[in-house]
């Protein structure tokens, strides 16, 4: 039987136990600077409602994060004089997920700071990806 | 005088004038392996309208990505048995970004696996977040 998930430390951000430094709050998101950031302006986007994957998230509010997100980080960019910023966000332990809240990073960037994903495409076999399509399709939504 | 923006290489997949290995289309998204994956499943997702940055992007656009990446990022999942994922997406050269047309990389994360954000952080100054947080406040959404 599973118990209670316990409140994560964001569930704890928006009820207003731990301070934060907000950037934007609507009936549905909370978005404040985090505290040990990867580069001025970094910035935290949660849900209010405490959901561990992307994938589980309620559609109205995958939703509102998508109309939120590019708006947060135009003011971010404003206020910082950043180049550019890269979105991220992590689903698993795999995948370096820390806090099991579904948050989304934005990550202000300017040339030579050294950030970034690290990045080792390589040529796929054309009919493997043809094939993994049709995997894919054929899973449920 | 600004000249008609080029055609993107997603807008030419888009219209079908190159093939692609779909795995979701609707009115407003089509979502695509990658040929230069950086692990087995990465996915492109892309709004039909061509719009360089996320920030630019209708609401509307900007919602159904919302809605469907944890979707579609579940059936990528559930199809090469990966142990999480990595949503990102890179707005500007500064911050990565190589086709000037709003794209969400999906990419499926195994422990291990060698990829990830180059994570850097350190604690900040509170006095300089709490500035920074007004600063971004005082900015026009």
């Amino acid at each position: 039987m599973a118990s209670a998930p316990q409140d994560s430390i964001f569930t704890r951000i928006i009820r207003g136990e731990i301070p934060c430094h907000r950037v934007f709050e609507n009936d549905r998101l909370l978005a404040f600077l985090d505290i040990r950031p990867l580069a001025d302006g970094h910035t935290i986007v949660v849900p209010k409602r405490q959901v561990e994957f992307l994938e589980d998230l309620p559609p109205e509010d995958a939703a509102e994060i998508g109309r939120q997100l590019g708006r947060i980080a135009r003011r971010v960019v404003q206020a910082t004089g950043a180049e550019g910023y890269n979105i991220l966000q992590n689903n698993g332990k795999a995948a370096g997920q820390e806090i099991p809240h579904v948050h989304f990073h934005i990550i202000p960037r300017r040339r030579g700071d050294g950030l970034g994903y690290r990045w080792q495409a390589r040529p796929a076999d054309p009919q493997a990806l043809g094939e993994l399509a049709r995997r894919i399709n054929a899973c449920d939504a």
